[in-house]
């Protein structure tokens, strides 16, 4: 059983929901050799986080976008943390809805998934910056 | 430390929230040899999801479906990927909102969840069909 | 490749969002010794949670606990799932919304989390009690 781990850098995305999968299976061609594992994959940051859905309309990551809007709203009279604007709060809420990392099956040297899945970086913040991800992949 | 990865299908269940703690045991025998490890259960899919939650009272799951599809609403006019039913861009919400992947410690050849705690198929769709599983057992 | 699993025990915690990060590292010191690899943190739990979010500034955990009791209403009309108290179905749905295990990488014998980033334990019931988490560490 083998563990390779390593740090990347994602240039800053808009806010909204983005496919990352083609980068994160780049970034880890050592990936090709792993006959059987899980690939996990961290996000260091509190207002950004990861999912998998659905990779082929992009209407989807659209409709993701306005969902979470309606559902996490912003300025809500309640809030304490407002001092770094209006979509700061929320954006963590999100996070911790979605989740900073992800567990993904490894066969025959590459993802598992299904067909219709993909990674989805998930930018919350209006300005959010270069994000930083840990890959950690165990297996045989 | 060994690995062992295996594919599993399930049969199709009605939109809603439902056990499957007992067809994950059973399709993985191999756990009784793991004295300590990890059960990784992977969802293929974008439109169900998997959680662990209370495993005794069926209201608990009725009150799930009622409850997820209160926080995230069919026909919201802001969804532009409609064209696969009413309840096609809410499964996918939802999906990501639960996740696709659950990571449940092993302990002495048997999952080591809370006595409350089961494994739950969560479908989003009307008729999502058949479900696959990809689980992927870690441990010595 | 090494694994090493512990069960431990927090102590009651009242209503609310929780870090726990240095908690968690004093109970395992096992992880002073792994160059590479993740930790595992389980709650053997149906009405409380985990997840990493933001370590610095405790209006963000208020702000958590407001968002969610806003966003995961109690006294729903259609909870059949009541009779444990008004904050009973409210707690499973939060705890599945966010979670019931985080993995974490470990990077030179320290979690290698963002500089920002906390363990949460988040306590749903008015009167959770004493919550079980199981450790699992894995790596070299």
């Amino acid at each position: 059983m083998q563990i390779i781990q390593k740090e990347i850098h994602l240039n800053p995305f808009p806010r909204g929901f983005h496919l990352i999968t083609s980068q994160i299976i780049s970034e880890i061609p050592e990936m090709r050799n792993i006959q059987q594992g899980l690939l996990h994959v961290f996000i260091q940051h509190t207002s950004a986080s990861l999912s998998i859905n659905e990779n082929a309309d992009p209407s989807v990551r659209r409709d993701f976008e306005r969902s979470f809007n309606d559902i996490v709203r912003e300025n809500q009279p309640y809030y304490e943390h407002d001092y770094e604007g209006s979509d700061d709060m929320p954006a963590h809420i999100k996070a911790s809805m979605l989740g900073a990392s992800l567990s993904i099956p490894v066969r025959g040297g590459k993802l598992n998934m299904g067909t219709w899945q993909g990674i989805y970086l998930c930018e919350h913040r209006n300005r959010g910056g270069s994000r930083h991800l840990v890959l950690t992949l165990m297996g045989i």
